[in-house]
């Protein structure tokens, strides 16, 4: 088991990464007490049932998968419960799947009486390696990612590497994308673990603690996400506009930021990207309509008066921010794409 | 015009109370971006008009009057509106009206994009009393008063007293009740003040100001309301109490607090309490069905164990705080409110 202790100005909490530590939940988390289990209905039953075996009085609410219950309904329907379950403010709320209900979860845990305990139990790669540390909760509304929210932190966070082994294939390489990408910005070391291994079992945890170690780093000095941050944003310029133009279904999140990274990249940080991408079944070519592609970069949230923080990585494990025009940015990533032939 | 600055651990912020501030909102706020200004029917709309001039770009969105506009339904329109609207992270909301929209708007502000700035501009003698300090937003759910929320800081608060003059005049002396009770537990003079004047347009400054510098120094010391905060609750929980049982319609908050201090008070403060309420057109007399009383007390969310802290005042100015079992609080405010005849 490894525990990484996030610490902030404001709060500090743990996160515990090991196999099967699910079954032992009560040791890292205080349950005993009314306990809100917020599941969907793509996670496998038997977590949240785990979680609520161990709980002093647990319920589980289970809402349906996918992006589409991060909604003000969703929300909704889970502090109604709350409230009609008598919580008090000593109670807690507990998460139990991917993104979806964690940044639910979170959101209504700090919501609920102007706040009570949060505790995450990521079950997919990329909410293992994105969202379990960072303290962004949020849901979305008229079809805009993550615009109502709040910064709120989790009091744990329990990453159960066995939970993968239920996650099918696509789902866990696009996860793994973040690990990846992680590597490329920050740490030479763990990227060349991906060039001479397979990822499996046996080190899953060295693997998610190296990524998440280095996300520790960055949200300790940046918790509310000024500068920083993002570096966590390498590939995802260009790998949101893929996303946007394609749509979820199309293409995973971690496949877009696949993609993303290509172009972002000295000739030579390519040349070692791609075998990796590859090797993790991970995409390397799309070419999409660039006119497109400008369209959402300039509406990028990111984006200020037509220019953009894009991040460049020339050697692997470092990188530079570079102040850069949408246009520019187009320009040169059309060109990569259409040039360097189909990797 | 008096500036009392909020000095919290992470935030930092001005209230301004003067006549015809409203006005010159534009020299105490930073107005000159979009600008969300929630309001609602009952508030002259000239108000919000006036805001709206001040403002780069402003708009305006008036909820129904009324308790109801807590709901998740007009904390999703407004957020609804801001998203149409295309608010970004560095816009701002402003309340213009009473506690309702400082409340909806705060929490709305708390949550668009997991931040803005809120700027609030309370209209009544009740919200520049007791809601424009403290950071406490929320709305209802399920009948349950500000069960969902948050704890966020305005920016600014900006109190002008002529506001108050289109107020009716329960209304009106409701509100103040709140000055009254911060008296009674804090400021023996601003007490005698009470008891030797009207407040009127000249002197609503000095009240206003005294009563925040109480609250103040409480918030200050306890942001998160753990224990000193208790205080603001003098009246309050015989209070609430009265106010669950009797509805919100037939009598206000203020009437109900009103009430409420009679018997949390030693017999010589009663003495010199009962002219001040009644000068201030406040009730002092109320029989209810204790039975009732008790079974409201004892799901007071502030009881545990069914035991209370009760804020006592023996002496105008001081106050004790007291673990007391709600049956013998009970039995001790039925026997006061019976004996001690119609005040």
């Amino acid at each position: 088991m490894t525990t990484l202790t996030i610490n902030l100005p404001h709060s500090k909490y743990d996160i515990n990464i090991g196999s099967g530590l699910l079954d032992r939940i009560d040791e890292f988390f205080n349950l005993d007490r009314r306990v809100f289990i917020i599941t969907d209905s793509g996670v496998p039953r038997e977590y949240a049932e785990t979680v609520k075996k161990k709980a002093g009085l647990g319920y589980v609410c289970t809402l349906p998968a996918g992006e589409g219950t991060k909604s003000i309904a969703c929300f909704e329907t889970a502090l109604s419960q709350m409230v009609e379950l008598g919580f008090s403010r000593g109670d807690c709320v507990v998460s139990v799947g991917g993104g979806v209900v964690g940044d639910l979860g979170g959101y209504v845990a700090s919501s609920y009486m102007r706040g009570v305990d949060f505790y995450n139990v990521p079950t997919t790669t990329l909410s293992q390696l994105d969202s379990s540390i960072g303290g962004k909760v949020a849901i979305n509304l008229n079809g805009v990612k993550n615009i109502v929210g709040a910064f709120y932190q989790p009091k744990g966070v329990l990453i159960d590497t066995r939970t993968l082994k239920t996650l099918d294939e696509r789902q866990y390489a696009s996860g793994l994308c973040e690990a990846i990408k992680m590597a490329m910005t920050s740490n030479a070391e763990l990227f060349a673990f991906f060039e001479k291994n397979a990822v499996n079992e046996s080190n899953l945890e060295y693997v998610i603690s190296e990524a998440l170690k280095i996300k520790k780093s960055v949200v300790e000095k940046d918790e509310k996400e000024t500068s920083l941050r993002k570096i966590l944003n390498f590939g995802h310029t260009y790998g949101h506009a893929i996303e946007s133009i394609t749509g979820m279904e199309k293409l995973y999140h971690g496949e877009c930021v696949s993609l993303g990274m290509i172009p972002m990249c000295s000739e030579e940080a390519r040349k070692r990207l791609l075998p990796v991408l590859n090797k993790f079944g991970l995409p390397t070519s799309f070419t999409p309509d660039f006119e497109e592609i400008y369209r959402v970069m300039a509406h990028d949230k990111k984006a200020s008066g037509g220019f953009i923080d894009a991040i460049f990585v020339e050697k692997i494990g470092e990188y530079k921010i570079e102040k850069i025009s949408v246009e520019a940015l187009t320009k040169m990533i059309k060109e990569i794409v259409l040039t360097k032939g189909d990797f």
